[in-house]
């Protein structure tokens, strides 16, 4: 009952939104719009919310009204100066939902109105490596966002007074509207509220693909997670679905445990207080290891740790942090030859346009938690606040409102 | 025709081998035995033929008559002082065949006459390992293998008047009696020529294990293998039985082409001739990398390749080569994240006990090689030729007659 009154509640403020977004697309289609954006000048210096000129979509792309953006650590890594292929001046974000404003020519898999989540993994179904069946690594659009631009013409949509402002990661979510190729976009059920699926374009997919799509952990497992923030907890649900026995979660904050324990956390260890690696620590506690690990930090220390709590024969430990350029991961070749396989996750496995609407219907159906992971809600002209927010430990993620 | 007339003397062969071990077990059970075997006093110092007295199998153990031992390169890796674990002095030797003659209380695996390989990865079936059903590395033994002695009683049954001389990997198989642990010996049809199958004892299965099992390469699958030596020549013939369409062999030494091409290497790099890294040399002729490679060297480097020149996505490299004591593998996480696995082998992932036999029945239904890779025949007392021989280019395996 009280999810029937919600769900019309969700339609009708759905009708308003889609005929306001039909009658904004219908003036501006083809037009180049002016909004605001958040524009990271230089690494680590303060954005500044900018009138940006964001051009029409070209042939192959798609102009998306950003309605809510997250803050991911992958925004801050990049704003921080630890992404190589940081290019500045940019517009960060990549974790969001909108509505599609308008389509350029030869686009068919989205049209104006269309609820959407920018993906910043594409899937075109066509290249190599969409093809194999093996991996969720599209390469199409690759070679132009990772130098900031699209492909159709090598430049960016984005400019304030005729200076380009660098897309980033095909997505640009920092802004109230985007352009990115069409295969980088994924339509969901429009039933479905924009202002928490946004999760769904990074942290939670990840966390949950990890442990569901690469590490394929099976029921009565015991599983490690390094790091406890939205990707760690993540992990945990997942783990918890997948019907783990014991899910182990391991940070230097204590106070994150009575949170982790409404994820699927059921035991917690703080490195801090044990004198023993804590590979070590884990191996004891678990009769010689544990059957799944996840890195959920980016920390090249962690990562080995993780690889070598797995148990000897099968252990398998599957990297999902993002770790700083120029750092390298190490180990004894006998921790492999014994048995154990470390592997990674990019947007956890998950093929994205075909698998992020999978995801908001299993929110919608109340299978999977989104809502739980948002801590703080602010707008967009309040970013800076969002980032400082970011490196407090009871910030799991922060939404921003951007038609404010 | 000729494969039954070779079958009968096989048999002739086999019955006067048999009648006149069950007349010498007969008389040496439950005795010491005094017989020659090649001695490691130190690293590095040559092996000298020595009268040693050979204890009869206590409760569990299996006292076998070694005929044919190969080397294999982990036994000069041990005796050059690089493993951490060697202990000397000791009898080293670990792919080889031979004869039951006696067992101790509670053994009902084999019996006295029975052909059999010593299998220094055991497998007992009961402990947590054997029983996971994920791994063949059963535990059982380990901690007094490891330590160069037998479980039961912690002691070496090996000795020169009195003073003990250390096991080796369960096996010590550089004499013409050893003692073994009955959860390490596997038994075999007797047709099997033992001076050719105790070349299954280690090296071709872990090549061919290494394929079918570690990697599970598919048909059509591009395959990288660096090193050929016996275990690289063995992968490329898992390979090619998988049906792999390209099958790329790496060495630094040119001349083992021609050999290689009888395995089923297709193709071959010698990264000398290359001033590009060899990854890239990899990753530019198979556009985008392999799907498999193989380390068959045990060069903590050209692991690093190994997994480096697999294909983003999906391609997975397996350590099968042994790196000496304390070296470490690196790489960048963002080789994992996007998609590679890094995996190890031990004994090719074979269930020694259940598999060797199974490997045998493949011989001699000539489903795989084993002739094709003894280059050179010696006797015991002329191992440390055999030692200089297995530095050289030109042998693969140098089987030893131990009963000279």
């Amino acid at each position: 009952m009280g999810y029937k009154s919600r769900d019309n509640r969700v339609f009708a403020v759905w009708c308003v939104v889609w005929s306001h977004i039909i009658s904004i697309s219908m003036a501006t289609q083809g037009q180049v719009i002016t909004c605001k954006a958040a524009v990271a000048w230089e690494p680590n210096k303060p954005l500044t919310i900018e009138d940006v000129q964001v051009a029409p979509p070209q042939p192959g792309e798609v102009r998306v009204q950003i309605l809510y953006t997250a803050l991911c650590h992958t925004d801050a890594y990049t704003w921080g100066g630890k992404d190589p292929e940081g290019l500045f001046p940019c517009i960060l974000g990549h974790e969001a939902a909108g509505i599609v404003e308008s389509v350029g020519e030869g686009v068919t898999n989205v049209q104006p109105g269309d609820h959407v989540i920018p993906c910043y993994q594409a899937e075109c179904g066509e290249c190599k490596t969409c093809k194999s069946g093996k991996t969720n690594l599209c390469g199409k659009v690759r070679s132009a966002t990772g130098v900031g631009v699209m492909l159709n013409d090598g430049k960016s949509r984005f400019s304030i007074n005729g200076k380009p402002i660098y897309h980033f990661m095909g997505t640009s979510t920092f802004s109230q509207y985007t352009v990115v190729h069409d295969v980088s976009v994924a339509k969901i059920d429009p039933k479905a509220p924009l202002e928490k699926v946004c999760l769904l374009g990074c942290g939670v997919s990840t966390g949950l693909g990890a442990v569901w799509n690469t590490a394929k952990v099976e029921p009565g497992s015991i599983v490690a997670i390094f790091g406890l923030g939205t990707v760690g907890l993540a992990v945990a649900e997942g783990a918890k679905t997948a019907g783990a026995s014991r899910v182990i979660g391991i940070d230097i904050d204590s106070k994150k445990f009575d949170i982790a324990k409404n994820f699927g956390v059921t035991e917690f260890i703080n490195p801090k207080e044990h004198d023993k690696p804590i590979q070590q620590v884990i191996i004891d506690c678990t009769d010689g290891g544990v059957d799944y690990s996840f890195e959920c930090i980016g920390n090249v220390s962690v990562m080995r740790a993780a690889l070598e709590c797995c148990h000897k024969g099968w252990g398998t430990s599957v990297i999902v942090g993002v770790a700083a350029s120029g750092q390298e991961i190490s180990t004894r070749p006998f921790q492999l030859v014994s048995g154990r396989v470390w592997k990674g996750t990019a947007f956890g496995g998950f093929k994205s346009r075909s698998q992020v609407p999978w995801l908001v219907d299993k929110y919608l159906k109340k299978e999977i938690k989104v809502d739980e992971y948002i801590t703080h809600t602010l707008t967009l002209s309040e970013i800076n606040k969002a980032f400082d927010l970011l490196h407090e430990g009871g910030c799991l993620r922060c939404v921003l409102a951007t038609q404010e």
